[in-house]
């Protein structure tokens, strides 16, 4: 059967809820999930894998402890394992974020209570 | 250290050669690579690993023993490993490919001769 093709914009429209991701396509046990983002996320890591970003549309800022990168449409940026981020879309942001099948997204915040609000 | 950003943008014009893609960044033992693509690739297949291709910048029609898919700026298309394709780009095209690391670009055709001109 001849594999489909994903239109990124046609998925990201799709998304009604903000912060809860589709997994749009699976790449040898990687996901590749499409999250639409707005506010401020709560600060996690992933102590086993990495994550990437990669913009859609509208503006992400990407919050480390030592600094910030700005991302816009056609960037992206690779957060290692065990790195602490903060993702914040002062308006909205449609991203891609491809990492390991069964990466939980608030990562070691999973099961604290000013997470809850984002599941 | 704060992780650097990359604009695919910019990494498409530092390429100088088609087929030839750069490694931009590795998410937990996958690539995210960036060829510039221009005419007609060889048939083949990677027996042991998922690519995945989202377009760029141009065209690139994806032909398989059974269709063909043609995908444009914002679209992306999963070729499942063990299925035999043939990445045309009549024009141009750049594209992003994400597949586990070590896989080559030939799959099972890397020691034919036809295909050296890639190499």
């Amino acid at each position: 059967m001849t594999p489909q093709s994903i239109n990124l914009a046609e998925a990201a429209r799709a998304l009604d809820k903000h912060w809860s991701p589709r997994v749009l396509t699976t790449v040898s046990g990687h996901e590749v999930k499409i999250p639409r983002l707005k506010g401020e996320f709560v600060w996690h890591k992933h102590d086993d894998a990495d994550e990437l970003f990669l913009i859609v549309s509208g503006t992400l800022r990407m919050k480390f402890r030592d600094g910030e990168v700005t991302l816009s449409p056609g960037e992206m940026l690779t957060v290692p394992a065990g790195v602490e981020h903060l993702p914040i879309a002062d308006d909205e942001a449609v991203t891609l974020v491809i990492e390991k099948a069964g990466v939980h997204k608030l990562g070691d915040q999973a099961t604290s209570a000013d997470a809850r609000r984002f599941e």
